[in-house]
């Protein structure tokens, strides 16, 4: 790990904070430029890179265990939806100029604390300062075998379309984290849904399934729609989206109840990002085992549509086909 | 390569000026959430990561060709410390909001050089938007055989210490390129100084001839003394540096002889940063061949000091040893 010479507190941030962080003897304890990672005959390292910059991608006041967690979440939402096992990551941080002590703990035990959880070492990385908002990116590293990541581009007309979890609360709980839903929706779903924005849940529980019977997966990032837009592309194929089959959770059919039409709101839910649930695509008889396998593995899967010959994707609401004004959520 | 939903700029930017930048197979068009790396069975993959800010690592106004490829360039020089043959790397770019057209061609035209000139690929990466300035990141991959990654921590006692090229011509080009250097040197010195601090030259000619004789390695990016007490505290010796063989430019001997005192100013180069050097330590029958084939190899590398029991540093000049004030230079 580098250490930018923009003051003593970035060589203390590797050795006070991220040292402790990078265990693995590859990170050569974050004493060297680089890292060595032996190769592993039989398998391909799965590598995905995100960026996230405050007041963008996260609220310039959250808590910033939370924010680290979400960098490492977004990443291993990556991972999962490629049916990768997580390995370790690299991080570049550039502080605001004049972060604290209290911050920079609160970023590095949030890192701690979901590193374990998921199974990851840190392996590199560099941190300097900034004069404007706090960025970070984090570059993520998996495993599979050989040959055996999930891609976007193995779509085939008929495979069925499905989705895991519930779409929409990413960009409810950024309405929420807002206060935007005061008076629509009772506070403990907007809480509920601020947390889900702030915390998604990156659904490496599908792995096994996904390499045994998927097709085709992405992580639903931009949003459900443009998402599955990305697979459309890939595969060449065109992905038909029922939204009356929308899984949506509790606090979000809180929401949809108080709006007056019904396709138009399932297609903003449908349009909204930062939901990190997998969207993919099997064929016809893997539908059922997929949604069965998934339940037992503790996910709920929704069959939600289909793949057709044709391109881009087709929104319909009750045998009807939406014309969306944006296919995905702008975060700016 | 996912990208942020902040406009279609960012969806364009990787069709059309990314997308023609990462032709390795691995890459899959950009078109994926990820990279899929197959394993080399009998090498590592080095991998190192840096990061740079606009105002902090380059000047705000510097042309975006030169930019990026100074981005490439320090990322190269990691590898090439560890004597690493370049492969591949990922990206993320946080643009000012309202970025244009131009210079994110400008961008992309710099990335496209210097990675044929070095024989990298782009293999994915991230790119957003940002309230603040320009923010870049660079993962860089590598390979070596196995175990065979120069380290920072192998250097023992009685092993000479050496430098590539000349020192201080980053710290001066900064002035230069501030314009700090009006009537102290001639203005071609200060525009090849500032030519040296905007495009650093990455000595991946090195690589042969570290691998051979080399016992550790870094890269001179904080500055020589930073870096060369990187490699004391990594292998837990003392490194001795002699300021009066330290090699220096044309341009930065015509500063130096305009320094009242010259013992400290040579001690400003060596604590400058942003050289993009090697600073290498090897046992002293390697010395002299290592000086030979590194000028076969067309790199100038000069004896400046030697490894003895202890820690940390010694800086000489005349036989004396020099406390400076500050062991580095510092961006802010």
């Amino acid at each position: 790990m580098t250490s930018e010479p923009s003051g003593a507190d970035e060589f203390e941030t590797i050795a006070r904070l991220l040292r402790p962080l990078a265990r693995a003897p590859e990170a050569l304890g974050l004493a060297d430029d680089a890292a060595a990672i032996p190769s592993r005959p039989g398998q391909d390292l799965i590598v995905s890179k995100d960026a996230m910059v405050a007041g963008v991608h996260f609220l310039a006041g959250d808590p910033l265990d939370l924010v680290a967690r979400k960098l490492l979440r977004t990443n291993l939402s990556d991972l999962a939806a490629k049916a990768a096992e997580p390995y370790g990551y690299f991080l570049a941080v550039a502080w605001p100029q004049g972060t604290g002590w209290a911050e920079r703990e609160r970023f590095a035990a949030g890192l701690a604390e979901d590193q374990g959880r998921f199974g990851l070492t840190l392996l590199g990385g560099d941190t300097v300062s900034t004069p404007g908002p706090l960025t970070l990116s984090a570059t993520i590293l998996g495993w599979t075998d050989s040959g055996a990541m999930i891609r976007r581009s193995a779509a085939r007309p008929g495979d069925r379309v499905l989705v895991s979890g519930t779409i929409g609360d990413g960009w409810l709980g950024l309405k929420a984290a807002r206060g935007e839903l005061g008076g629509i929706i009772p506070r403990e779903a907007a809480e509920w849904l601020a947390g889900r924005y702030r915390l998604p849940e990156p659904r490496l529980e599908l792995r096994e399934v996904l390499r045994a019977r998927a097709s085709a997966a992405a992580d639903v990032s931009d949003g459900l729609i443009a998402d599955a837009g990305h697979i459309a592309r890939a595969s060449g194929v065109r992905l038909r989206l029922d939204l009356g089959r929308l899984p949506v959770s509790e606090p979000a059919s809180r929401w949809l109840d108080r709006q007056p039409d019904r396709g138009p709101a399932l297609g903003a839910l449908a349009a909204g990002g930062d939901d990190y649930e997998i969207v993919l695509t099997a064929a016809p008889a893997h539908a059922r085992p997929l949604i069965a396998e998934a339940e037992a593995a503790g996910v709920a899967l929704t069959e939600i549509g289909e793949a057709v010959d044709g391109e881009g994707t087709a929104i319909l609401f009750e045998g009807r086909e939406l014309a969306l004004g944006r296919t995905g959520w702008r975060h700016s």
